[in-house]
């Protein structure tokens, strides 16, 4: 693996033309298990994050809080290698097929959503 | 289907309390077929647009463009019956098992991403 600070990553320009990011230079990234199709987890993306996910195949994301790029599994194991990468059809939202080590939430929890669904209306 | 004009919806608020919106009050909303688990499309949800899909179990959004509640399929008829909704780990995106009718893209694709995936580097 390609230690994260060791080069920096650009994005390729024909994709950067197609990605519309929001007023923060980012667009949410959304995690999908490439075997089970379970949703794993969202978490945003600015330009460097994508183009270091596309050249190193190792999910990388733009972390809101710390305000740098954030390898996931880089502290914890939980590492996500990339099967495909895809950008939505108005270029706003991307989905990786990854093939994820442990659990994929902080919590412990194998997902971000896992036993945290909400109640519905009544069927009709 | 009750219409969408007919009555306003509000949500629960122990829901509101574990909701962690944007600045622009709206959260991501991922929804995945719930009987392939293909992510069918990413799109925006507010408090009412939240309360309206857990009342109606119908997959219903904000729409940014045209700063309306929207609830898909209305004109195009690819509905999205709502299976399972679940708020992640920290309040801050949805996930929406959904009865997809119809394509889900307003191009006509199966999905958002259909078709379309970003290359990636060699792997190693």
């Amino acid at each position: 693996m390609i230690p994260l600070d060791a080069e920096t990553y650009t994005l390729d320009e024909d994709i950067r033309s197609r990605l519309r990011m929001d007023t923060s230079g980012l667009v949410p990234a959304i995690a999908q298990d490439a075997g089970t199709g379970e949703v794993l987890m969202m978490a945003w993306m600015n330009e460097e994050a994508l183009a270091a996910t596309l050249a190193t195949r190792e999910g990388t994301y733009w972390s809101r809080s710390r305000q740098e790029l954030w390898r996931k599994g880089a502290t914890s194991g939980n590492t996500q290698r990339v099967a495909s990468v895809a950008l939505d059809c108005d270029g706003d939202t991307i989905l990786l097929r990854v093939e994820q080590q442990g659990p994929a939430c902080h919590t412990g929890a194998p997902t971000c959503f896992s036993g945290r669904e909400l109640t519905l209306g009544e069927a009709s």
